[in-house]
This record gives C-alpha cells, sequence and structure tokens, in this order.
C-alpha cells in the first residue's frame, strides 16, 4: 500500500506571518527521499476547535500524519490533547521524559519554571520520540490504521527530531523509492528553459522532469519511482545525461548545494584560494562561501568596500579610476578584483560593484547596473550585468553574487566565460 | 460580518519541499493587517483532484480564499481552471490581459513561447489582476458567498501583487482593525520570558500577548482588535509600556525590523560611522548591515578574515597576539575591533572571532566559542560567548552577528555593555 502523507502544522504564529513554515519545507524535502507522498500540508493556529476540524480531515485523507509545534507550555500542549483525543488516547505522564526536560535545563544552566513539566504528558502507549534539541519530547502512535507523529515546532528541533527520532519509525512504511537528481543551471531564464523541454516533460511519466526558478537560477529535477534505488537510478540517468547535452555549460552541477558550494569544490581539487571584494553585495558573497563548512581550507577572506575611500585604503583602487569613470564601472571592477588579489594574497578574487538600490547612484547609473570582476594568475575578466525590470535590492544582491561565483567556477572548469 | 480567509497553496515544489510556502508567510502578515482573519494554510499539489477537493473544503469553511501558484504555463494553470469549475464560471480569453504579457516579454527582450498566452484565460466577469511584475495575470471575483482571489506563486510576483492588486479589491471587507506592536528583545531566552509574563498572557483577551523565539532573539507582539487604529492603539498603549519598563534595556526596540537597523539609525542619528572585522561571521555582519536600504550613509566596510594572514595584513592584528592567544581569543577580538577601525577609518568597529563548527579549532576551543568586540573613541570592550548545547553553524553565526549589533546598540544608546 502506499503511503499518503499530511504534514499538519498547528501555531498561530503561522497564520500571522511572524515565522515561515520550515518545518513543512524540511519534512516535505526528507519524506519525499522515503518515497513516502507528501499530498497536504496545513496549518491552523492554537485554536482547540479548528485544530480538532483539521485533524478529522487528515485522519479522513491521510495515512500518516505528522504534526509540528503546539508542544510547549505556551500553547498549553495543543497538539497532543487534540491529537489524543482523535484517536481515543489518555494522556500518561512519562517519567522518562519529565527526567529529560530537567536535566536540559540543568546541562543549559537556566532555571526550569514549572510549566515545563507539563510536557511530560505523552498519549498512552506511544513510542516517545526523545527530543535532546530542546524540552518538548516528541511521540508517535498508530491507531485507528492512521500512523501519527508529532514534533515540536522550532525547526531547530524539529529537524533533528524528524532525521534521528521519527524516521527510524517512518523507514518501516516506506516502500518503493523515490529517487531525485536535480540538475542546476545558471544563466538561462525559466520560461525559455521550459519552453525547449515542453514536449519532453510532456511526453514522461517515469521519471518525471519539473522545473523551478529562483534567484536568478533555475533547477531541474529528474524524478523516478521504482521498487529499488538502482532501478530509479537506471531510469534517471538518461534523462540527466540528455538535458545536460542540451544546455551544455549552463549546466553547473548535478545534486549540488549551491553555485558557491561548486566553486569552493573546485577550489580545493585545483589547491586555489579565493577572495572576495565587494561592494553593492556588502558582505553576501563572502557570507554565502563562509555558509559552507570547510570554507577556510581555500577561502581566505574579503573586504566590503562600501565607500570610495575603503577601495582606495583596502583594496588600492587607483583615485583617478574612481575619479574618472566611478565606482560603478567595469575599471573599477576589474581594479577591485586586481586590488583584492594583491591585498588578500588569493590565487582567485572576484568583485563586484553596482547599485542595489533604492536609489540611482550619483553617476545615474539606473538599480540594477551591476559588474562583477575575477583576476586570477592568468587575467582579469569583467561581466557587466543590467538585472531587471523592477529590481528588488535583495534579489540584485544574491543574482549579482551568483554571476560572480559563475566566472569562479567557469575558470576552474576551464569553460569559456561568456557563452 | 468577520470575515475568515483560507490560503490555499497549489505546487507539487511545496510538497517535496523545493522551496518554502514564503506566500503564505507574506499574505498572512498583510492579512492579518487589514483585520482579516486568517485561520487555514492549505499546500496542495499539481493535481487536479486533490486541488479541487481542497477548495471544496475551503469553500466550506472560509468565506475568502486566497490562491497562490499554479498559475503558468508550467502548471496548466491548473488554479484557475479548478477554482473556475468549483464556482461555475468558464474561462475567456482577455485581450488586455494577452497584450500585457506580449508587451512583458518585448519590454524584457525575451522570447515569448505560445504557452504564455494561456495565462490571459480568466474566469467570465471577474477582477483582472494585472501582473507588471512577471507574466501571469491574477484575478478576483465572488461567488456563492465567497470571495476567491489567484496570486501567481513566485514570492516576488505574489508580494507586490497582493499589496497593489488584491488590497484595495481586499479592502472593502475588513472591518474593525487589527493592530499589533512588536516588542524586540535580546538577551533573554523565550521560556525565561514567559514564565515572567504568563499570569498576565492568560489573564489577557484585548490585547493579547504572544512570545515567538528566533535565533537567539525574542519577541512579543502585542494585539488588539477594535473599530477604529485609534481605539486600538489606546488598547495597546499601557502593555507595551508595562512591558519595556519590566524587561528594561533587553527591549532593544519597537516594531523595528532587527537588531542591525536599531544600529543604523543609532549611528545616522549620532553622525557615526560603522565597520565590521569578521573571522567566523564570515562576511554576514556586513551583509546584514547592508542589507538595509541606506546602509552605505553610515557603513564604510569591512574585512572579512578568515585567515590569520589576512587578520595581520588587512587588520594589522598583531601576530604575537595570534601566537600567543590564538585567533578565537578575546586579546585577537579586540585587536580586530581596533585595527578595523585604523583601517576602514569608521568611528566605531565591531568584531567577532570564534569556532562556527562543524570542528573544533587547532587550540581545541569547542564549537559555539565566540568572541565579540566593539572598539569606539572612548575604548573597547569584549564579550565572550559560549553559544548553544547542540550549535548549528548557520545559527551560531546569526547569534554571533547579533552580539556584535547588541554590544553597538547599547554604546549607541548610552547603555551599558553588560547587563
Amino acid at each position: 500500500m502506499s503511503h499518503t502523507v499530511e504534514i499538519l502544522s498547528v501555531g498561530t504564529e503561522l497564520l500571522l506571518g511572524n515565522i515561515v513554515n520550515l518545518d513543512a519545507q524540511i519534512l516535505s524535502q526528507e519524506l519525499s527521499k522515503l518515497g513516502l507522498n507528501v499530498y497536504w500540508h496545513t496549518v491552523v493556529g492554537d485554536n482547540p476547535q479548528r485544530a480538532r476540524e483539521a485533524v478529522a480531515i487528515a485522519k479522513q485523507r491521510a495515512d500518516v500524519i505528522i504534526t509540528t509545534g503546539g508542544l510547549g507550555p505556551t500553547c498549553d500542549d495543543l497538539t497532543k490533547n487534540v491529537l489524543a483525543e482523535a484517536f481515543g488516547k489518555k494522556l500518561v505522564f512519562d517519567e522518562g521524559s519529565a527526567q529529560r526536560i530537567r536535566s536540559y535545563f540543568t546541562r543549559t544552566k537556566r532555571p526550569m519554571t514549572e510549566n515545563n513539566l507539563q510536557q511530560a504528558m505523552l498519549p498512552e502507549g506511544c513510542t516517545v520520540l526523545e527530543n535532546d534539541w530542546g524540552t518538548a519530547p516528541g511521540c508517535a502512535f498508530e491507531a485507528d490504521g492512521c500512523h501519527v507523529v508529532m514534533l515540536p515546532g522550532p525547526p531547530s528541533e524539529c529537524r533533528p527530531m524528524f532525521l534521528y527520532r521519527a524516521m527510524p519509525y517512518l523507514q518501516q512504511l516506506s516502500e518503493g523509492t523515490i529517487v531525485s537528481h536535480t540538475l542546476k543551471l545558471f544563466g538561462i531564464g525559466e520560461s525559455s528553459m521550459e519552453a525547449q523541454l515542453r514536449d519532453q516533460m510532456n511526453a514522461m511519466s517515469n521519471p518525471t522532469l519539473a522545473p523551478y526558478a529562483k534567484e536568478g537560477e533555475c533547477e531541474l529535477r529528474v524524478t523516478a519511482k521504482a521498487a529499488t534505488e538502482a532501478e530509479a537510478q537506471a531510469l534517471l540517468r538518461p534523462t540527466v545525461e540528455e538535458v545536460k547535452a542540451l544546455f551544455g555549460s549552463k549546466v553547473y552541477g548535478v545534486d549540488v548545494p549551491s553555485l558557491e558550494y561548486v566553486v569552493l569544490e573546485g577550489l580545493k581539487a585545483r589547491g586555489l584560494t579565493l577572495g572576495v571584494a565587494e561592494s553593492c553585495t556588502g558582505g553576501l558573497m563572502a557570507k554565502r562561501i563562509t555558509d559552507i563548512p570547510g570554507a577556510s581550507q581555500v577561502f581566505l577572506g574579503g573586504v566590503v568596500s562600501y565607500t570610495n575611500q575603503v577601495k582606495a585604503r583596502a583594496l588600492g583602487v587607483p583615485q583617478h579610476l574612481l575619479e574618472q569613470f566611478g565606482a560603478v564601472s567595469p575599471e573599477v571592477a576589474q581594479a577591485m578584483a586586481q586590488g583584492a588579489r594583491q591585498a588578500l594574497g588569493c590565487d582567485i578574487a572576484l568583485a563586484a560593484t553596482g547599485v542595489a538600490g533604492p536609489d540611482k547612484d550619483e553617476w545615474d547609473n539606473e538599480v540594477g547596473t551591476m559588474f562583477v570582476a575575477i583576476a586570477t594568475a592568468e587575467g582579469t575578466h569583467v561581466r557587466p550585468l543590467k538585472l531587471g525590470n523592477r529590481p528588488v535590492r535583495e534579489r540584485l544582491r544574491i543574482q549579482t553574487a551568483s554571476h560572480a561565483f559563475d566566472l569562479a567556477r567557469r575558470y576552474l572548469a576551464g569553460l569559456p566565460y561568456e557563452e
């Protein structure tokens, strides 16, 4: 039997938009790897009546219900109460959980308030999912032909609780495997990618091909379902190869997390170091690189030169270039990259300068006018960018940083900078 | 009559976890400002049958249904087809929308593929919501006692489409006003905040008090509902003052977007400039500051010194300090701040050094050992941090940057650094 999953998140903060439903995303990713079909996400607030109704709907249409949130003292353990009631279970005090809660507070040297112990009340006969990342324990049980798993709300608890506690419980339900590969593309728009693939996509059923666009990048997810992982992989292989051939050097990787990850791997493989000089991106390039554990092996550092003075002082950008061409110019982009290479002592330096908005710069450059540059032992290259119609500051910065990374990954892979 | 809203998002990419449901968050924030009660978020995939069932449920329990996604050619305009069917409406070709789609492609100099014109088929008699941020138009109509609003999926389209197109349509439904103020706190844990407020929270019904925790910060949202904005504000005032008095200097602002925003405003008010020196935070401090439009007025720049060499070369950190105490030490944190102040020529410099993980450093400092420092005309201050039990790299970096910003906002407000 193929299982269908509903993720039911409980929390008024979601309905008010105070937080985004990251739990649903995390769980969906992991569940699809298990071959379990997530068909619904539902969010209700800390309201017993609507939570009850949502559980009734979920119980009818899904045979696995995974809840997130509503377990802490703040919401009077709403989720546990409602689910226990819906499945006719009593809540009983679990001494083991109480012990763990007490020792959590001892370990983190914080005072424990009495309301925290409510969290040790759990549905009778359930599998307790111990929470080593916070205080509220989760739990799992089967009743009325339905599997119920309850997890805490904070994503920093929900994710590890799922991976290390709920996963072993759910693995027994999984049959067949869904395997996906994701091809990552840079330098092509979603609709032109989609137009090139449309006939193919419509003709396919297993594997399927699904395009996604985000922040100036495109992804193509190829997904196959089969009895075993090996069979699924065999189904996927020809399609992956076909798509790679179709889009050539615009495909920067398969199953890689990001452009910057590909750059880091390329640097490690070639034993080269990287530095960055950032104006409009304001630290985002360095941040994205150092988001990756182990970046320190190849990333030496960066200079965020938000003013001409810092461009001159810390990067040695010649004053006459700043005066003659302005900070947003190919000349200054190139000088920043060269200067960073010098100042940081790195093999490859990337630079970005441009107008992220909200307003034009004093040289009358439009918002979205950007230059990214690379300096290497072999020379320099500058890519001018005109980003967006209706530019949004945050997006411009992300795309600009991505273009700089694109130069680096092309250099490292021996590809032409522009094609 | 009080309206109840369901946000129905359509997209398999949400159920696979490829993207997070940012639309639901954005819309929820805006709808609650309008005084409309969002009671449900639902997500279904690109599956006509399950979409139909979800619409039937929504139609029963909500009287405003706002959909996101499923409008583009990629999904064969699933949402429009299902909603039109559920409410007994035909789809008709809208020449105005077709024109806009054609001119969008002309304007962005991209080739238009024929499938894009499907998007001009809209429910008969609907209000067309013109899309100036993408190609798929939205629409709105009333039928069977229910208001239906359809918006495109990409958040960069969904947000402005809501604000500039759907809002005027929805404003007529709004009655009464919900007004919220959010107090932002730094330096206190959620459960100890909650314990101090619990009796108060339980006793209150209008306004209500809701605590949230995120990334080492806490928020308290005070919300009142009244016939007019002025009445709601009058209800809120005493509670806001009470909470401010209770938590003192830990409250860093009311209705402010972030710690770094408060720092920037403080700098502008006092006519001072800022620079940063980052090791473990790797550009995140500069990135967070420059995320804010207008940062360039007071932010000069930063140095990301991911290696000792860059710490010495770009920041002038004395070699003997690095050798004697190691890069993760109060001495080096202080020297980085002083060095950045010098190198960047700023009034206030912030520095962060520490072990973000995944592994201990070569001096055997545990992951989560951090030092943040501030250097000003009046001197320096270093705050040592031991972050987390079960540290997560990304969270450690965010919290460390926040601690550095906390030093700056305390300096700018004339508060003691530690209290």
